[in-house]
C-alpha cells in the first residue's frame, strides 16, 4: 500500500480502503495463515489518554499477527508524556519500533505525529475530531454482515452533531453509491452542515426525522451512539428525550427483520439490554470485526516498510492555529500549517479548524 | 478437561484437581516440551483492582506457555472499567482473546462474567469472596514438597475468620483422606461455622488452638497468614497476640524437621525474616510452583476450547441479592439466581450470601 | 560473561565492556540473526518510579531478541510495591523471570536486589546514584559515530554536579586512553572532587571551561544535559546562564564539521529545536544505539545462566548507612555493608555514602 500514514479514513484511497476490507475478510476465515505475518515487528501504543478497549483491539490485532507490542496508557505515570515534546516521544519510539498508534485529547496530534515518525503512524482518536480505525470496524461488519457497502439504508441516531463516529462514517459510506442516510435526532444534534454538503456532494441522498420510530421500517443499518446528558437543556428534556431515542425491544418491532444494529460501544443506556438477545445486534461482533480490521490495516502499513525519517515541512503561513484545542497551539515548534478554502478563510491542517486570515 | 470456567477451586471435580496439579508437576519437570503448547493464543487479564503479584503470575504461566497476554489493572484508567457494565467488557474482551483471568473488589464477580464469557473465566479474586489459583498454588506446594495431599497434619495460623485463602485450602484438602487441621487463632478469628461443618462432614478432623507454641511440634505443614491490625480491640491487644501468633526461629525449634511452612504471600511481620534462611521455609518456592499450577490450569481449561457464547440464564428468583458487597447489587441486568438451603433460607449463586425469602 | 549483576558499569572488567559493545554492533548490523536468541526467557522490569523511555528500551529490547517481558510501572496501584519489602518482591518475581530491570527513587537499591535475585538484576537508575545503561548508550554511540573510543575530546555541559550520566560517562570513558575532558558549567555546578580524582589516577586530563562558546572549536564530542531551574539562586541568574549553555545553530557554527551531539534525554530547553536538523545531532540515534546496548547486555547477562538464589550476606559492621536516601536506611533486614576508606572513613556498599565510625 501506497499510503504510510492513516490520520483519517480518507487518507485511504477507496481503493486501498476496499483492499483492507477484502484482507480483514481474508484474516477473518484463515486468522492460522496470518500468524508469523508480523514476527519480529513491534506495535507501539502511545496513548495520552486511556481508551483501555481502543488500545487492547489494537494489541491485540497485532499480537494475533505474531508481532509484539510496546506502549503506555497513563499520562500522569508516564515520563514521556510529562517532560518532553511530542516530536521527541514520537522520534524516539518510531526508533525502537515499526508501527505507532497515537491516542491524544487534543486535535491533530496524530497528523503531528506523523510529521517526525520514521514509521507508520495510525490515529487511535485526537480529540473529537477523528478516529478513522472505529469507522474502518464499521465498514468491515456492514461488509460481512450486511453483504455489501453499497445501496444501503443507514439510520444514524443520537448526537449527530457532535458524534466524530458518525460524521466519518457518513463520509466513508458516501463514496460508495446508492447509500441513504437516514438522521435521526433532536434539531440541536443534528449533523452540521459541512456532513450535508458532503452527502450532497456525493450524490447520496439523506432525510432528517425526530424518532426512532419514524426510521424504524426504513433501515437496513442503525447506528445507535450515546447522547451525554449534558447535550440537553433540562433533566426533564433528557428524560423525555430518552424515550424517543432508546432503543428497546418494543421499538424494533416494526424494523426489517435483516436489519443489522451497529453501535461503536460503549454503550450507556441508549440500548437496553434486552437488545443484546435479538439476533439483529451486531454491536458485540462488531468489535471482533474491528480486530480484523486493524490486523488487515497494520499488516498494509507493514508492506514495503523502509523506516525512514520523513523530511522538514516548513510552515505554509506565519502563524499558527487559534483553536485552543489543536495540537499546534500548545506543541509551540510545530510549524504552521494551513489549506487556503477560497476568500480569507484558512483550514488547519492539523484539526481542520477553520480561521480568517 | 471438561469443565470450563473456575470461579471457584471446588468447580473442578476431584479427578480434575489431580490431573491438573498432575500436569503442573510435568511441566515443571520439562519446561521447554510446553513452550508453545500456547502458540497464538491470548490471555485477557482484567483487573478491576491492582494486584501486581497475582497478574504477573498468571501473565508469566501464558508467557511459560508460548502465549499472549493483553489486559489492564488500572482501574481509575481504565474506560473499560469506568463506562461500561461488566457484562459488555467481558463480551468484548472475550472476543478478542482465548481466555480470562478476573479480579475484581465485589464478590461473585468472576461467577458473573462466566455467564457471558465466550472463553473460560479464571478467578483471580472476587473480594473476599474466592481466589481458587491461591488454593492450586498451595496444593502444588503440597503435593511436591509434602509428596502427598492426604494424611497430613496442617497448622493454620493467623486471621482464620476472614482470611479466604484459609477457607478455601481447607475445602480443597477435607477432600482428600485423613487430613487433620489445627487452627491457631484467637477465639474471635476462627474459622467460621460452616467451615468446621464441611471438615466434620469430610471425616477429617480438626482441633483449635490458641498459640502457635502448642501446635508446633504436631505439623506436617504450617500454613500462615496476615492479621490485619484492625482486626484486634486495642493496639495492646495486636501487639500481645504478635507474640503469639508470630513465626521465628525460636518458636521452630519444637518442629519437625520435615514441617513445611506455607504463606500466600504477600508477608508483613507474621514472618521473621530470619526464617527465610530457615529450610523448612517454602513459601518463596511455592510462588513458582503456583507459576506452574496456573500453567497447567491454563492448558487444561483451553483443551478442547471451541469459543462460544453461553446462553442466557434466566432469574430463578424475582429479586436480587441483598449483600452490598455483591456483584449482583451493583449489576442491576443480572438475573437474580439463589440455590434453596432448606427451609426460608436462600443462597445467592454469586457471592454464597444467605437470605430469608 | 563471568559477572552477573550490573548495578553500575565497572562491574563490567575493560574487557566485558568491550565485548559488549561489539556484540551491540554486531547486532545493529545484523539484527535478524538475534531475533530468536533469548527465546523462551522473560525479563521482568521493576520500576518502583516510572521511567516510560526507560522502561521502553529495555522491553524493546528483551522483544527484539525474541523474549518476553512482564513487570510494573505504577508503583501507587502495585501491591508488590506497597505491602511487601524489596527482598520478597525480587525473590518472587526473579521465581518469575530470567532477568530483572529495576528502578527505584532510592540509591543502592539495585545492590541490595542483587543480594537476594536468583537471576542477573541490572540496575535502569537507582535515584540520583547510578544508570548504568545509559552510560553504555552513551558508549555504543560514540564507537560507531565517532568511530572510537579513545583519543576523543569530550565536552560535558550542563549540571556537571548533580548529572548522575556525566559523572558515569567521564569514568567509564577514563578507562579508555588519551581521552581529554572540557567540564563546562558554572563554577558551583561543576564535577565533584572524587570525579577530578578519577580523571587524573587514569592519566587522562581535563580542563574547566565557563561557556559552550570557548569550547566549542577543540570538541569531538559535545556531551549536553539539562540543568534543573531550581540549581539556580534566581530566576535572573537561571536566564543569564541559558544564554551561555544553551545549544543553538549559532553556537554551533565554530565547531568542527565531525563533532557529534549526544544528550541523555528528555531534552527540556537546553538544545533549540532547530539544531535537530543538523547533522551533528546524534541525540535521537543514540536511543537507537541505546536499544541495541540493552540487547547486548541482556544476551551477555542471560549466558551460563542458572538460575540460583545467592547466598546470604552478613554485615561488615553492626550498624547501617545514615543516608536518607540509601535504601538501607529504610528496608531494616539490609545487612550494613562498608567498605572501610583508610582513617576513620566508611563507604556504604549500598549507596556510595561517605561516614564516619
Amino acid at each position: 500500500m501506497k499510503t504510510k500514514n492513516v490520520v483519517d479514513l480518507t487518507d485511504l484511497s477507496h481503493e486501498e480502503l476496499e483492499e483492507v476490507v477484502k484482507l480483514a475478510n481474508e484474516i477473518k476465515n484463515r486468522p492460522e495463515d496470518y500468524m508469523d505475518a508480523c514476527r519480529g515487528k513491534i506495535l507501539a501504543t502511545l496513548f495520552y489518554e486511556p481508551s483501555t478497549r481502543t488500545q487492547m483491539s489494537f494489541q491485540t490485532a497485532m499480537l494475533r499477527l505474531g508481532g509484539k507490542i510496546i506502549g503506555f496508557d497513563n499520562p500522569q505515570n508516564s515520563s514521556v508524556a510529562k517532560g518532553e515534546n511530542l516530536k521527541d516521544t514520537v522520534t524516539v519510539v518510531g526508533g525502537y519500533s515499526d508501527i505507532l498508534a497515537i491516542r491524544h485529547p487534543l486535535e491533530g496530534t496524530a497528523a503531528a505525529a506523523a510529521m517526525y515518525s520514521p514509521v507508520p503512524v495510525v490515529n487511535a482518536g485526537d480529540g473529537g475530531h477523528l478516529h478513522p480505525t472505529q469507522t474502518l470496524t464499521d465498514v468491515v461488519t456492514l461488509s460481512n454482515e450486511s453483504g455489501r457497502l453499497d445501496h444501503l439504508c443507514i439510520g444514524l441516531c443520537g448526537d449527530l452533531k457532535n458524534g466524530r463516529t458518525v460524521h466519518s462514517l457518513i463520509k466513508t459510506m458516501s463514496t460508495f453509491e446508492g447509500n441513504r442516510f437516514v438522521l435521526i435526532s433532536t434539531p440541536e444534534l443534528t449533523v452540521p452542515r459541512y456532513i450535508k454538503d458532503i452527502i450532497n456532494a456525493s450524490g447520496c441522498k439523506y432525510t432528517e426525522v425526530r424518532s426512532l420510530a419514524e426510521a424504524m421500517p426504513l433501515l437496513d443499518v442503525l447506528y445507535m451512539t450515546r447522547i451525554q446528558r449534558e447535550r440537553f437543556a433540562s433533566e426533564e428534556e433528557y428524560k423525555r428525550q430518552n424515550g424517543v431515542f432508546v432503543l428497546d425491544r418494543e421499538k424494533l418491532r416494526t424494523a426489517k427483520k435483516t436489519m443489522k444494529i451497529l453501535h461503536p460501544l460503549p454503550r450507556v443506556d441508549e440500548i437496553d439490554v434486552e437488545v443484546d438477545y435479538d439476533d439483529r445486534a451486531k454491536y458485540f461482533v462488531q468489535t471482533v470485526y474491528g480486530m480484523y480490521g486493524r490486523m488487515a490495516l497494520i499488516l498494509k502499513l507493514l508492506e514495503n516498510n523502509t523506516k525512514e525519517y520523513p523530511g522538514r515541512v516548513m510552515p505554509t503561513h506565519p502563524f499558527r492555529c487559534i483553536n485552543p484545542r489543536c495540537i499546534s497551539s500548545t506543541e509551540k515548534y510545530l510549524p504552521g500549517l494551513f489549506d487556503e478554502a477560497g476568500g480569507d478563510m484558512l483550514i488547519c491542517k492539523y484539526c481542520d479548524g477553520r480561521r480568517l486570515i
